[in-house]
């Protein structure tokens, strides 16, 4: 069976409020970098999925980003999905 | 001057021991899910630049990011930056 290698996103709502994004902006700002804005946090998971093939490797990951990795309420989250042959061709 | 709309994909070094990681993996194998193998935790920051032009802009991310997003000892970083222009044709 064929290795994915998989990245998850995972960001908070708009409409949700990110108090770390507010600080690392408010850092910037004293650094004298005033041109940034909208600084926002989010996680970026990475893991290697065996799986028959792209479709059940997504369905599986979304199944498990659900449960686990986001919290739905709050968070949106995006799926990447690179066969691991076309990683090793890099 | 242009607005880019700039992620910062900032992951632990492979030779660095990601408890956090090693804890997911341990509770999708208790939830059956056996195929999953080298789970990492990284973050994800999202910010807005407005620069001259590209270059400038990632050249005072990749500062701002070995300065106070990421620690340059034990982690890498990737910088990802899309014209607001195009993210509106989206």
């Amino acid at each position: 069976m064929p290795t994915y290698q998989a990245q998850v996103f995972v960001t908070l709502r708009p409409s949700v409020l990110d108090p770390a994004g507010t600080a690392v902006k408010s850092a910037l700002e004293h650094m004298g970098h005033d041109n940034i804005s909208q600084v926002r946090i989010g996680k970026l998971i990475e893991l290697s999925v065996t799986a028959l093939d792209e479709g059940s490797a997504r369905s599986q990951l979304n199944s498990i980003t659900d449960q686990l990795l986001a919290n739905p309420v709050i968070e949106n989250y995006e799926i990447r999905l690179i066969p691991v042959k076309e990683l090793t061709a890099h």
